[in-house]
């Protein structure tokens, strides 16, 4: 029965894993989280969860980097994460083998950032970048109103970035010390402040270098990308006092080099919160059976 | 009569203006150099140029910033340029009403990175980034075989960057003084060494500063657009050995974080050298034809 066809979608967080079951119009019908464990014990439960329901076709957002590349060995398998269990494990095949629908994946990002475009703080528009300042720094991309891929997908967290003036903290990236997530993290202000950054005082000098460097980032992405617009979400941005820090920050960097919209309605909040990744998946797999 | 259809391209360069005519499949027919003084004289010697052929449409390789954002009431006129005689000029305009035929405008590098693309290093690839080292530092994308153009088009030469360790040159770009182009241009390594860069000893350190500086660019657009191949030109390039010192430096800086294409592969040289621009001008007229 067509008016009966059920979507499903997968948030595959460092975690937890969100999963989710829609209508086709993109209704949620029933939800669940469980906590990212092992490979096995994960998608076991996972797999408990979709089993009442026959879904067509299933959307999957998840932690990276992994790997997009079609003509790659390792297509669909998850990269160089630090959570051992998953280091090159091929999530997309584990999927596939346990339910043969069509399977689309990306990273939690990319998914998030067609969710915002299509039903979210970007919707009417062409192009966006979703921005998650929380235990990492991850970014999504949509051009075209697609998810943005290349060789390999985005990872915008990981740029090298000039210092602010006198700021001499390290960084810690176990890859690159002092990339953007290495010195802008929440875990990275976390050290630098010796405390949890939610208990950061509003005034503390600390929250105009975690607005310098977010604000380099958008530049610089505002530079190579020129989306139209840019979402700032995840558990730092929760201080609602950093963006306007971060857009004067933006005005002051990019010196009227080049336009960008206005800034108000371009470094903006995320309307979906924690549910962006989740229609994003929907999204998806709602493409992937058009593909079909 | 069809088969005498002709093409015009102009690559509109900060030195000269070089305006060319092809036939429908590319082939060269004329070609002219013109130096860069004003508006009125330098577009008055490129009407000389053209008027014996009837040319059917146009592309426009263009210095920038340029506007072409088509909902901007300054769309195709050149934006922030030093050059005062050109800032603020409709130059798609001033085109537009001296030819009255389909006239496809867009920045010198995206054009030339077009022309590499369709047929030059990266024949045969879905995307490309062009970056031209020379008396500035700019860079083209071409993605799904089109130019990228997002709200504004890339300006990649203007990134913020990580300095190399003890590096205390203050940089020269009048808009950010320490960006890219401030730091690793052919007039910045000018400055750096008290004489011309190709006077440079080729074991002076200088070279593995600029190569650290060319190569983490290229780590960040790796990271951000990820492309198929990288095409590295312009003057400083000419240096032959600093190709290889650019790539150990990505390998080193990348840190195997994500997967690129095989570096020898990935990061090469033009193919097309001084004609980029200009065959990337034909191919833009030949689709505005299309586009009638
Ligand atoms: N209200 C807050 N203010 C500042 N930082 C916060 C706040 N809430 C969470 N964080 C920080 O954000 C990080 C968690 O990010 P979050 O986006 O919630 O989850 P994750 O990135 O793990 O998916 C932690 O480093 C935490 O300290
Ligand atoms: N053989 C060379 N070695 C090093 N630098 C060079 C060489 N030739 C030109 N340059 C430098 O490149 C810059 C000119 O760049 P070029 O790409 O030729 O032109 P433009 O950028 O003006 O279009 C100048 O700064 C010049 O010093
Ligand atoms: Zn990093
Ligand atoms: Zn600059």
């Amino acid at each position: 029965m067509l008016d009966t066809l059920m979507l499903g979608a997968i948030e595959a967080g460092g975690t937890k894993f969100i999963a989710a079951v829609s209508d086709q119009d993109l209704n949620l019908i029933d939800k669940i989280s469980v906590p990212t464990t092992d490979p096995n014990q994960t998608l076991g439960k996972i797999a408990d969860f979709f089993s009442p329901y026959s879904i067509a076709s299933m959307g999957v957002g998840c932690f990276g980097p992994i790997d997009l590349n079609l003509s790659s060995s390792t297509y669909g398998y998850i990269e160089s994460t630090p959570k051992l269990a998953w280091k090159d494990f091929n999530i997309l095949g584990a999927l596939q083998a346990q339910y043969r629908i069509p399977i689309a994946l990306n990273t939690d990002v990319n998914v998030a950032a067609l969710g915002e475009l299509k039903r979210g703080a970007a919707a009417g528009e062409q192009s966006c970048i979703y921005i998650t300042v929380g235990t990492g720094i991850g970014g999504g991309v949509v051009v075209d109103r697609q998810i943005f891929n290349g060789y390999h997908h985005p990872e915008l967290g990981h740029i090298a970035v000039k210092r602010f003036p006198s700021d001499t903290f390290t960084g810690i990236c176990p890859y690159h010390t002092d990339c953007l997530e290495g010195l802008a993290s929440g875990p990275a202000l976390a050290e630098r402040a010796h405390q949890a950054p939610n208990k950061i005082a509003k005034d503390d000098p600390l929250w105009k270098v975690e607005a310098y460097y977010l604000a380099q980032a958008i530049v610089t992405y505002s530079l190579i990308l020129s989306p139209a617009k840019i979402i700032l979400g995840g558990g730092v941005m929760q201080q609602e006092h950093v963006l306007a820090m971060v857009k004067a920050s933006v005005n002051q960097q990019l010196n009227h080099y080049i336009k960008i919209p206005e800034i108000d309605n371009y470094i903006i909040r995320p309307q979906l919160k924690n549910e962006a990744a989740i229609i994003g998946g929907f999204i998806l797999a709602k493409d992937a059976l058009r593909l079909e």
